[in-house]
């Protein structure tokens, strides 16, 4: 009565490179619809536009109408496609319509229908869309429409956003690259022998190619922050029961035990704090019954930016060690803190390796079923990765389950522990917010990610985690010294990586972030450091060296 | 590294009956330390007073010291354990000690050390606390002292409060009434045929006969309420993240499907309110990881107590029919809160047996291994009803665990929707609160309990539910018509008992209660109306028929 998956008849079942092909059809037919094109230099400086406000202000004022701006990034997004393959579901259709009625509803009221009236966004595969598919990567999940939009959908829409388009994730989801038998491999625009990252791939690249001014994705391992990082952008991964879930579907669905976050992606930290409150102020409670009633705290947002901060850096979580670029980036953003006024404290990895230990047991908690039987429904291959994880380990009891549990809950608890006992020696205070990389790497040729152990470990304790560009490799990185005396065999294959691919990380000028955390339901007080580090960083990457 | 439950040698395990009786033994001479007595006048007005207030303004003045606070109540307690065996843990010299050191305390500094100065309080066999077994009713947890307190006892000391003993529970705890091969039967005071219920029996007990001030239960599925509701007592159920349960072992621990909560019982509501707000006002999500960072919303507590109230009433969840004198308690009730003013909706028992039938598919999902190696480690007998339920179904696998999350996750949203959907057709308001029984009857012979329905579907959707006394079965609930069409085998039980039991349940007078649910984390609101809903009940009782 519930849990309603239908049953089809497997001799009737079609070949999955039909589906495919169908797919592909579909995509491109919706793909090619007629659009007057709009001059270069406009374009251009639509989408070029950052934050709602700009947006909002430009329509106000009459400058841009909506249709005009989703004409815009849909040019750019047809161009992203072209070069990265990076989208799913087409809606431009429907978003030219969706633009007509703003502008209809702009030019008979004089006002805006709400905070995100015309600004275009794209949403992760994932994300239900009523009248269209929400893959997660699976051929099985073809031409199966969503009836209803997701919560968040309901409310982006509420607010006056206009989806243009859905993107491209990673067979299952579980895999921070971006490839599927169904939609294909989705390549970084500044290589396309490069991965953007994933699972949250597609979102990357429309992102840094100024496709969308907005993307959603989902993160239960880092699927969020990193391709934020790698593509140089702003990504928030909230607590799991700050923003809904509801409509989102997932691999391992029904698992309670590492939660999955839903959260935003951009070129500007305005637009992740502002879709952010938007969210939470509309009570996501009421429509969710999973999130937790807890209001906006403006006065934690606000706390944050008007005193010095105690700041925790992590460096190394001692598995793998970041990449030089990586390691002096933070650095470089640790030593502007100090000189703004902040203080430091070193942050270790104690716990970080007991953490992952106990989460890379719960991976296969199932025996890979869940994951297995929505490949077979499709009849695709597995992609390598999801082809090991899945046979990585048998399925465990539920007595074991229970005992995982009660290793996760001691663990979480040592970890607030250790939280209180780091403490300033000069102001006795705790730390407000950890500092440390996202990845030891940056971009990477695609299937080289080994360890996603820095962000990961967030999602075990349910932290927010904030991602915020932060520098570039330099020629300079290539000549620090690298004395490379492996720990193990993934840190073995991660300083191989650099002693490959340097010179073209370097020459490519990859992007570099930091990732920032807060404890568990402190979004408000992450974004309000948020915009206090990304002001020190932005200063110090503009003033001179 | 993390689960170190010991592993003995099973050649060296003492036989059950013996560990019994070194129990038993060390419990005697604790409970006959030599305590000067008080004046059983004195005594009686000490052990009348019902909230922290009247305790500590009676300290404050002078007029008792803490130390003939506790030989009131500690006299009290021995009496209940006589007549009831409500006891497992006894900590009179430990309290004694304590009580001076307050004493002492105050005499020094003229002031408090807390808001529960002196507050003679109990703890079912389940809270550990530093020094003393938490069997909860297993052999094989014997002489294996707490290391450390549970963090809600500790918050408990901090304000003040005295432990003065442990109380009984069942066997694995997963039962609605009182026994195990451990500590035997606790019986009801009023018949010792009679359950006083479960599982926080001894609490119900101990509370009922003045013999604490506050108890302190747990609750997955009615455990506070039900021997709250049969013992004529205040008890409240949190939402699971409220309240601390760090250091407070439990059967199936680390299962994550339906959440157990502690709370408080007491025979007074201020006593309810006021640990609530204390506890809450500590923030004890600094302290146990696994709560919900929420302050204490006075605002909240306030509001509801300003204006009329929309109540939904649930009468009858159309699986077992509650006796007449549950029934008729429960119209009373209804009859006056329309007179003062307030607004009655018909509430409904749709989605209540989709619920409880969720769940019941859960209390195997290890096949009953938790529980089982539990007893094995004593060697102890099952209980006939534990020995039930641990047969009662195989395990399943972790991937149809997760099918059942998925069906839980999708009830609690469609119970979100429901309460949404029923609004007064007056006001368009949705209810503030439902009232509903606490169970289908008042206390009843041993092993008689059959159905919890009423109490365990809020724990499904770990909603706040608060149990307040309203009633006692009278010779005229007698007289009214019973017409008897069973529906199910539990609503044939059930209705069999009133038939043979209601002439005796009338002439024991036997407490009947009725039991307010708010939505997800509304503590202060559910305390709020809980103080509306307790005037009217309490005005009602005392005025004229």
């Amino acid at each position: 009565m519930i849990d309603t998956h239908e049953k089809r008849d497997t001799n009737s079942k079609p070949r999955w490179e039909d589906v495919v092909a169908q797919k592909k059809k579909q995509q491109a037919e919706a793909l090619a619809i007629n659009i007057e094109p709009l001059p270069s230099s406009i374009a251009g400086s639509i989408t070029a536009l950052t934050s709602p406000d700009e947006i909002t202000s430009k329509i106000l004022s009459g400058q841009l109408t909506s249709h005009e701006i989703v004409r815009a990034f849909i040019q750019r997004a047809r161009e992203a496609h072209e070069k990265t393959n990076c989208l799913t579901e087409v809606l431009f259709e429907e978003a030219l319509n969706e633009a007509k009625k703003l502008d209809k509803y702009f030019s008979e009221h004089g006002k805006l229908v709400g905070p995100f009236h015309g600004v275009p966004i794209t949403l992760k595969d994932q994300f239900n869309v009523k009248g269209y598919d929400s893959t997660i990567g699976y051929v099985g999940r073809s031409f199966k429409p969503a009836e209803e939009d997701a919560v968040v959908v309901k409310l982006l829409r509420s607010f006056g956003a206009i989806i243009i388009a859905k993107s491209n994730l990673p067979q299952s989801i579980m895999w921070c690259e971006t490839e599927n038998p169904l939609w294909g491999l989705t390549t970084n625009p500044s290589d396309e022998d490069y991965t953007p990252g994933g699972s949250t791939g597609g979102e990357g690249v429309l992102l840094a190619l100024s496709a969308s001014m907005l993307g959603w994705g989902t993160d239960i391992g880092g699927s969020i922050r990193i391709p934020s990082h790698m593509m140089g952008l702003y990504g928030l991964k909230p607590s799991s029961a700050r923003l809904p879930y509801r409509g989102v579907p997932v691999s391992t669905d029904g698992q309670e035990h590492v939660p999955s976050s839903i959260g935003p992606m951009a070129r500007d930290l305005r637009m992740i704090h502002a879709v952010t409150e938007a969210l939470i102020s509309a009570e996501p409670w009421r429509l969710d019954a999973r999130c937790a009633a807890l209001p906006w705290r403006e006065d934690a947002f606000q706390e944050v930016q008007s005193r010095p901060l105690t700041i925790g850096v992590l460096y190394d979580d001692e598995v793998v060690r970041p990449h030089p670029p990586v390691a002096r980036v933070l650095r470089t953003v640790v030593e502007a803190l100090k000189a703004a006024g902040h203080e430091i404290l070193e942050w270790d990895a104690t716990l970080h390796p007991e953490c992952v230990a106990v989460m890379d047991q719960y991976y296969t908690a199932d025996g890979g079923k869940d994951i297995r039987d929505a490949v077979s429904e499709g009849g695709e291959p597995f992609i390598p990765h999801v082809e090991r994880l899945i046979n990585s380990g048998a399925a465990i009891s539920v007595h074991d389950y229970w005992a995982l549990n009660r290793s996760k809950w001691e663990l979480q608890q040592n970890y607030m522990e250790k939280w209180d006992n780091i403490r300033s020696p000069k102001t006795g205070r705790v730390a407000d917010v950890v500092i440390l990389p996202p990845l030891p790497h940056t971009a990477v040729p695609h299937t080289a990610c080994r360890w996603v152990g820095y962000t990961k470990i967030w999602n075990f304790l349910d932290y927010p985690a904030l991602v915020l560009p932060a520098g570039n490799v330099k020629q300079d990185d290539i000549d620090e010294p690298w004395e490379f005396a492996p720990r193990n065999s993934k840190d073995e294959w991660t300083g191989k990586l650099w002693e490959d691919q340097r010179q073209k990380m370097a020459d490519l000028r990859l992007p570099v972030g930091v990732q920032l955390v807060c404890r568990k339901l402190e979004e408000e007080k992450l974004l309000g450091i948020g915009k206090v580090v990304d002001e020190v960083i932005r200063e110090s990457r503009a003033g001179p060296k």
